[in-house]
């Protein structure tokens, strides 16, 4: 096992009517002005809006709205954040919506402190040194920023996808109200359902040995979710199915199944470069590229992938064939993705086999400079990848 | 699913050479002037205390000393930690040890901003409001009480063993060195481990329906547990195994494994009676009772039990006959105690029959007061409980 930190300070406050807190869980860490940073119109359709903004007008609180924010959050709006937030003295962010509406809100929240351009966190010129603080009200179980110090937009004009990351930008509270989540279309809910098993597939596929207490959390999230993801897309008004994978959607990425070991992230990142090219849903570009990724990889430790097939997928070993067994628990993973109704191929999800170069080369990895991970990546090994999922 | 605030702000910082950041980690804090705390000669013997002493000097603070904690720590030694640090106006509590330590600790610290008796914390006579900073460079995998906002002490005159708990308690960072708990005695490991399995149990046997998330990583904990406690006690010097015990046993007590569900803690409670009138090792305490709790409790609920034998133990399901089942996991847990060396009976830790009046009147249980939880128990429940372990 590897050293390291975990410090995962945010104040979770789950379930029915949490967001009645929101007001009160500001005070307590210390806003007295906040920018509401939401999403397209339905958060103020479904009323989740109104009540937490009836939260804030309880706790006596002041506040500015900032709408619009889209899937692959943009640079543009979050200019705008900035502005606004320092025309108005704004001391706390409040991000009430999914992933990209906190990602927003964390680019906001680095910005105004910050003399520069933004964007120099995201290119890597600048380091995150301070933060507003943030809070959020999450409608959609997926990304897991309601609990991660990471944050990921697209630049405007260049539709590069890039992340930050700084201890300073993990939310203070995050409210999950299970019931927020169950007015998600079954596609949504689908691709956000991608993304939590993804954010355990990058810290699940190591090279470091001896994490079985990790490995068991990471196996735990999954089966939790392999259970109640069919539950939610026969029911979608099963909150019972939809409070664990939300719980679930949040442990999968706070780095509880993480710590003492390297993780991988390429599929991440090879996502990104699709849905910053054609701007689909990063949990449908995960559903592409993943099992890609493991077809390329499991070779280079196929008793790990075998432990996945048995473990989570719950594939009988095949004592004499481990390979065979690995293989079952990505055609499982495959079979799993389609039947919760998630794309397969490039075609599925619009991107062209004549881009893949562009990719590569927006991915910036090159034989000088092949990506680290569980198993180290070249511009071929790339290139193979999207070809698996052509 | 209940709904529940989960809250683990704690810093841990895991693995070889952490005490180094002891220092840097208090400053941090906010820490200026130090008690260091801790327990018997060990630390100071296998060099640990001075290592950490070393921190805190390169860090510029200055600390003083209270040694001399027990296990199943005792009020005298508080009463002691608060006038020390009043008289030498310390604002940071750092304990050195196990979670006899940390307890002990965290009653000074309550204790401190306090005009009344800590005691009146442990009574119940008053909540706790504030609390001075803790720390803690941990030496034993067990108690939990490294991220936990809860405190056990003995009160010396009378030998009751009581709880208190309060958020402030928290400790804010955690110092987990696997190393340090390399040199601990078999059967102190074993107690560790049994104490570890106990927290997570306490959590797992619930009424609350729908809880699959946290069910899933409750067992994640107990199988890892179950997989890397035969390697330490065949190899105490196994740092891999040690560190994955370490970390689980933390885990086991954040109250990550109890989130959105009701909780036991009867088998605690009914353990705190022996070990507070025998002076036993927790664990061993804790080996006597659970096994008897499970014995006596599993016809409420044969599926969980069976859920249990199966997921935990990897009992084959007896689909004609749960009860069977049920009742296998009980064994197999009781064999496993066994095979680690933990006692099985009242006569094992020196516990007289005799006594179970006294232990069922201690206990404060009534029969128009009897003790909620998993199965509603009256005083003739808890005194089949002390009989089923004579």
């Amino acid at each position: 096992m590897d050293n390291f930190t975990f410090w995962s300070p945010t104040l979770f406050e789950f379930g029915k009517g949490s967001e009645e807190k929101t007001g009160e869980l500001i005070r307590l860490f210390g806003g007295s002005k906040v920018l509401v940073h939401f999403g397209g119109g339905s958060v103020k359709r479904n009323g989740v809006l109104a009540r937490v903004e009836d939260s804030l007008c309880k706790a006596g609180l002041p506040f500015v709205e900032l709408g619009g924010v889209k899937p692959n959050p943009r640079s543009g709006l979050v200019y705008e954040g900035i502005a606004l937030c320092r025309k108005e003295n704004v001391d706390f962010i409040l991000a009430v919506g999914g992933g990209s509406v906190i990602d927003s809100a964390k680019a906001i929240a680095i910005g105004v402190p910050y003399t520069g351009d933004f964007w120099d966190f995201y290119s890597g010129k600048a380091a995150v040194k301070s933060s507003l603080p943030i809070g959020t009200v999450l409608t959609i179980a997926a990304a897991g920023s309601e609990g991660s110090a990471g944050s990921v937009i697209t630049q405007e004009e260049t539709n590069l996808k890039r992340a930050a990351g700084n201890e300073c930008m993990r939310p203070k509270f995050s409210v999950l109200n299970p019931a927020f989540t169950c007015t998600l279309p079954a596609y949504q809910t689908a691709c956000g359902i991608t993304d939590i098993m993804a954010h355990v597939c990058e810290r699940y596929f190591t090279n470091t040995r001896h994490v079985e207490t990790t490995d068991r959390l990471c196996e735990a999230v999954l089966k939790a979710v392999i259970e109640e993801a069919p539950k939610v897309l026969a029911n979608p008004n099963d909150y019972e199915a939809r409070a664990n994978i939300l719980w679930a959607g949040t442990i999968a990425h706070n780095d509880l199944c993480g710590v003492g070991r390297t993780q991988d992230w390429n599929s991440h990142d090879i996502e990104h470069e699709l849905s910053g090219l054609y701007d689909v849903a990063h949990g449908a570009g995960l559903s592409v590229i993943m099992p890609a990724w493991m077809q390329h990889v499991y070779q280079h430790d196929i008793p790990r992938f075998a432990q996945f097939a048995v473990r989570v997928w719950g594939c009988d070993m095949h004592f004499d064939d481990p390979e065979a067994t690995a293989k079952e628990g990505i055609a499982r993973f495959r079979a799993f993705l389609t039947a919760i109704g998630m794309p397969a191929t490039f075609s599925d999800i619009g991107a062209k086999a004549e881009d893949i170069p562009i990719l590569v080369k927006n991915l910036g990895v090159t034989e000088e400079k092949p990506r680290a991970g569980f198993m180290q990546l070249a511009p071929h090994d790339v290139e193979a990848i999207y070809r698996l999922a052509l």
